[in-house]
């Protein structure tokens, strides 16, 4: 990648130390790789970037077995050539998923061997970004033994871009770095966009935003205003989308868009977008033969209903079934699917409820093809919610999670919060669903399920805004490759890929990352499960950064008798969608773990916590402490000087000092606020 | 941009003095920019580029008002950002064109601030640049206070250059970079081109050449002239366009097409173009139609009819305002323009005559939306025109100025000719039409109206064949949002951002190029107003480089008798047709200005000027005179050697003798001619 204009995450290859570096260039040199598919012109592609870097020194590439040398590195499926073949025993190349992989040390002939094999490409690419994981890690390769499959069948990221304009909804690195108006001309940085996918095993990528038609802004050039994402099923976009699936294809990324639901209408001749209407139902088998024909591994529709104001099938008296299927017929013959969002709300008072009472009911009605899309809590990505009671709710259908990797409520890539260890405590969340294993980690392991990140990726040199925050794309993709792994194996990954093996540094970033994101929730919400206090206005740029909890007053409850919002049977009922014993343990305030206690509950603001202290000071402190938290990682962070290259430590280091500021805005701001309803003086007179 | 491929011309963004350096840090290395709009991917694209170069040192960019640093930037409209709604008066923007600007140091909350704001986008693409080009100078910024807005709405760039097969007419710098061919595929040059022009303020771009239907060349492949400019107005073209369209989207500039009148018969089934027949005009509407639904900010048409060979409403009887509102009927339902050419000639025998002759008595009958672009002078160009007389005279019409960039009389690139002073002399000229304000200056500006120029930029290193005739395209552009800039401040803008701020390095090439023009009047003129005494010929690659006066000797009107074109009342009478006291002034031989005189008076050969020296002796002393000059032009740019870089010094150096030496041709080939006519000595005895 040139460096200048961007930066190159964790793929950095750097010069291994010299204790490795005998025993690399012995099974790394001279690599023999197979041929024939796309797929493995991307591993040869890496090698070429990634081996000299290493061992600072060329390496050589056959289309033979090189035999005069002591040792090689191989990849290619057992099919491809015989010392894969003959090197790994009958069936366990079988055994695998298309995305699985094999790396073994072998001795073939008196040489050295390193295999990467697999029965698919696609798994090629995967063991070797794994293996060049490896060497970036310094780890040895003298005796390798590993087996990897994905937990997750669909692994994708979904892009907020809003096509033409390049901004990105909720993106905090600059523009989008999709420029449809450029296709089907390529950048560079989409292959090195895919390059940092593929190593982290992301099969797919939705394009452009879910919002195919996006609010303007009011100064802008009327022109930009009439091209938007729905725009991209016109045939000429399609045509123009074969040259950026063509390089994601290399890589083994299907790519899918985001579609409009009205397109009939809009893109069509149509007057209707009736899902029931035949020739709508006709349009869209017409649209979908078009867009296989040019796109024959495209993977399939995302679509935003009748929420927030897109069109959908409520526009025709339908329900999501007959909307969701009425796509889904078009796609089938091509194996397709449409990834329908759960994300509505409007009708209840309490939004929390909405998803699960508009689709529990529907579970079994629709099609093969249909994946509903729940995003991982019942509101929209607050610092912490309880997960989702959709979550084994629907058993007949297949279901997908919906992760935010974009920081939108937490910090917007300013604030350093890894939501690492957020996505662990909901995947490690049971439901007690009816299932053997019924942690929300259990589900969406069907063919047609996956896990979704939305990504914050912009045009900034740092492609996240913030350098810090490139692990949160990288966790997310380790974390739904195998969401045993432990936060700190993957933090630790991630540091030492982009940072280098300095213990010192590895100690002090993994601390920061680990430690932010309670840090985050104590300033931003006082750790007892409020929500959304943040600003809502139409001010895009401050949009859900800024403290701002008199906006919207009915989402935390806070009155002069007390805080939080009642979602237990006497209040709105969110706590009945769960399953027993979560139901009741939720329910009862005795038993309802603090972190969440004021999302099911509205107390008086002197009640006793089981501790003794009040809610309000219990607030107060998590207010005070989560500061404390954000200068300390700032202070661990300014530790680093010297250590790390200065442009990313000043980078940093800036960023922290505006978190800090920001942090003790969000306390500053709601603690007041709170102090003005409670009339409670802190025990320790902090607030006034 | 890649310096090895093309110069980055005045838009280098060197690293600035010590001295400015701890200022320009405080606000410049943290940039608030607003989002939302293809604009302002351009201005933070700008800053990526521009502030690392300036400062030495990374920029950050942010998506909030970083509220912990000393300073910062801040760009976007008052309602983009509360920093900018607050630091600026209520109103102060409101009363901006959408293309005018603030640029104003502020302090914010503790906080030294930038502002730059607009009411619109665009204006933030101007006044970002413009706050570069002082970066650029080393201006101080502390305490900036700057009101910006164009004089005119329309400052546009004419390209004469021929699609498909990639010739620029009268481009003397390579071949065209717009390569249509490979549309819709982009170039980083477009890019670049239209940062280049955004950083003037250009607003509008026609591509392709006025002729739309170009001459060939016969040894040319057959199939290159299959494709030619009328061409674009083909779907699949259109198509095309849209790649280029959104390039040039983002920098606030409009696409135009040169249209040829007979496309409804060339491109559509029609077997009529005739602008008055309904199946033409529905054509027309169609067309216009479909290449606004591509590109919703279409600028318009511009059309040269019935000139020159090209088709127009001559072909079928009508006239000029027949012909230009069947086009502007179709494209008024978009907000698209017709800019029709008045460069007609060919009925009478003193071509000045015909422009007026033919239009003014049009006045007030074309279409809201037509704007007849006139040529500065009414003969082509020349090194020396009086302004045109239908300035002033069609005050129920929009009219646009069209100036020559490129120097197609004056040197072709290879001659250092600063057209600057030229375009100063023709703004400042009072026309005495019956207005407040009467100088050409005044007029064009309404919003249908603007001033046009013909560009020389090509595929070249220097874009423009020779490095100091950048300096055309920068004053054009900044002339024409100010013309009430002095030709000095210009100049040493553009040598400050150009070379540097070295004083004698400013002061040398200033002189040079602000004496360059009399110079080259005197040696290929001879400074007493005759015109078109170049070679005519077919040969394209000499047309109009090497003088030839006995090839047009209609034009200067030597005769044994004398020399000049009467255009008095005895004469052709166009003198008649500018407003008293003008005409007056030009008719009478005492008082036309020398520099006029022959263009109006046919003079015998020893007639007595002012000071009593005879036309023939004056004549031979401006030309002997020019040539001096040359040489001590010359002898200034070989002043610099070791001051400015070699590849530019070494450039330009080469250039300069190659100017001497056809200067010397220029004077001996007419001063000869004249001798053979006159047979009258030169009384220093240097011609024969």
């Amino acid at each position: 990648m040139p460096r200048d204009q961007y930066d190159d995450c964790w793929l950095r290859y750097d010069r291994v130390s010299e204790d490795q570096r005998a025993s690399y260039r012995r099974r790394l040199k001279h690599a023999y790789v197979a041929e024939e598919s796309p797929e493995c012109t991307a591993v040869r592609d890496e090698l070429r970037e990634a081996i000299p870097g290493l061992l600072d020194e060329d390496v050589h590439l056959w289309q033979h077995r090189p035999e005069t040398v002591d040792g090689f590195l191989a990849i290619g499926t057992p099919g491809d050539m015989e010392v894969i073949a003959e090197s790994i025993p009958d069936g366990a190349v079988d055994d695998l998923d298309d995305d699985g992989y094999l790396i073994r040390s072998v001795e073939y002939e008196g040489q050295d061997c390193l295999v990467v094999t697999s029965g698919a490409d696609q798994g090629l690419v995967y063991g070797t970004f794994h293996l060049l994981r490896l060497l970036n890690m310094g780890e040895a390769i003298d005796e390798i033994d590993v087996r990897e499959e994905p937990a997750y069948a669909n692994r994708v990221i979904n892009h907020w871009d809003c096509p033409f304009r390049r901004t990105v909804e909720r993106g905090y690195a600059g523009e989008s770095i999709f420029d449809f108006d450029r296709l089907p001309d390529l950048r560079d940085r989409y292959e090195d966009y895919a390059r940092l996918l593929a190593s982290l095993g992301i099969n797919g990528v939705v394009l452009n935003n879910v919002n195919t038609e996006y609010y303007p802004r009011g100064s802008t050039n009327e022109a930009s205003q009439e091209f938007d994402g729905w725009r991209l099923l016109e045939t000429r976009r399609l045509e123009d989308l074969t040259s950026l699936a063509s390089v994601f294809r290399r890589y083994g990324i299907q790519i899918y868009l985001s579609v409009n639901f009205g397109a009939p209408k809009r893109i069509g001749d149509l007057d209707t977008f009736d899902p029931l209407d035949e020739d709508v139902r006709q349009w869209w088998r017409e649209k979908a033969d078009e867009i296989y024909d040019l796109i024959p591994d495209f993977g399939g529709f995302l679509v935003k209903a009748d929420s927030e104001g897109q069109d959908g099938p409520y526009n025709y008296d339908r329900d999501h079934v007959e909307g969701a299927n009425a796509l889904a017929q078009a796609l089938e013959p091509h194996g397709g699917r449409v990834w329908w969002r759960a994300f509505v709300y409007g009708s209840h008072e309490d939004r929390a409820i909405q998803a699960y009472d508009t689709f529990e009911p529907l579970d079994g009605d629709f099609a093969e093809n249909v994946t509903v899309q729940v995003k991982n809590g019942p509101i929209d990505f607050q610092p912490r919610e309880p997960v989702s009671t959709l979550f084994g709710a629907m058993p007949e259908t297949d279901l997908g999670l919906e992760l935010q990797i974009t920081g939108e409520y937490t910090g917007q890539g300013v604030h350093a919060t890894s939501h690492l260890p957020m996505w662990k405590e909901i995947l490690e969340f049971d439901t007690h669903a009816d299932r053997q294993e019924s942690r929300v980690q259990d589900f969406f392991r069907g063919d047609g399920e996956g896990v979704v990140g939305v990504t914050s990726i912009g045009e900034d040199r740092t492609w996240t805004g913030h350098y810090l925050m490139q692990s949160n794309l990288y966790a997310f993709g380790r974390l739904i490759w195998d969401p045993d792994l432990d936060a700190e194996t993957i933090t630790d990954e991630w540091i030492t890929q982009t940072f280098g093996a300095d213990e010192e540094v590895i100690d002090t970033v993994r601390e920061i990352l680990l430690d932010s994101w309670e840090a985050c929730i104590d300033y931003e919400t006082g750790g007892l499960g409020l929500i959304h206090m943040m600003h809502n206005g139409q001010e895009y740029l401050e949009n859900h950064y800024l403290p701002s909890p008199g906006e919207w007053p009915g989402y935390h409850g806070a009155t002069e008798d007390g805080i939080g919002y009642d979602r237990t049977s006497s209040g709105s009922g969110y706590a009945q969608q769960f399953r027993e014993p979560v139901a009741e343990r939720f329910e009862d305030v005795e038993t309802c773990p603090e972190k969440y206690l004021l999302f099911f509950h509205h107390l008086p603001w002197d009640h006793k916590l089981e501790d003794g202290t009040t809610v309000i000071q219990r607030l107060y402190d998590n207010f005070y402490d989560g500061v404390e938290e954000a200068e300390r990682l700032r202070d661990l962070w300014m530790s680093l000087e010297g250590k790390i290259d200065d442009r990313r430590f000043e980078h940093v280091a800036t960023r922290f000092d505006e978190q800090v500021h920001q942090a003790e805005k969000w306390r500053d701001v709601i603690t007041g606020y709170f102090y003005d309803f409670a009339e409670i003086e802190d025990e320790q007179g902090r607030v006034s």
